[in-house]
């Protein structure tokens, strides 16, 4: 996967996730949930790309990008993703956030 | 820093800087420069708060966010801040992103 994931056209749309693990986590099912994730979103309709990062001390942020705010519905309502937030919640994360944003404009290194 | 960050009363905007170091970084200054901008940016008008994750393949993301655009142009235009940014474009990183958002909606966990 690209990092940082390609810089398309603007304006298209941002979801931020930031979430927080134990540091010391055990495998329980989260790695492979998580690689799962990203390969289901990146077939949804208006998938741009993602950015997924975990840091040692468990705190992670995933940003995944979108062509529409209909796109960011349809995965929301996909049913395999809703089952592995309901897992999210209950049993993996400690707390996290979502932001939907709106990107205005982007540039790079190159 | 609380992690997430606090979910401010849309709109307001996110900076996403998804940024690539070696692996096996040495200690070049580059710690004590992520936490003296951290700490800067903290002081600046429209500063509403951050989150920042580095993993061990030297991957990373940082996102601020801020009350407004202008605060944005401010904190870009704040000359310490400046020469973080020639420095990490020479000597830190092998490839970055910076993507200007506006948050259009935001919830967690509580």
């Amino acid at each position: 996967m690209r990092f940082p994931a390609e810089l398309p056209e603007p304006p298209y749309y941002a979801v931020i996730f930031p979430s927080r693990r134990p540091g010391d986590a055990p495998d329980d099912g989260y790695a492979e949930m998580a690689a799962r994730m990203a390969e289901l979103a990146a077939g949804q309709p208006g998938y741009l790309g993602q950015e997924s990062v975990r840091g040692a001390d468990g705190t992670g942020i995933t940003v995944s990008y979108w062509r529409d705010e209909a796109s960011i519905r349809a995965w929301r309502d996909n049913v395999e993703h809703s089952e592995a937030r309901r897992r999210g919640r209950t049993e993996w994360y400690l707390d996290w956030a979502i932001r939907v944003c709106r990107v205005e404009r982007g540039y790079g290194a190159d």
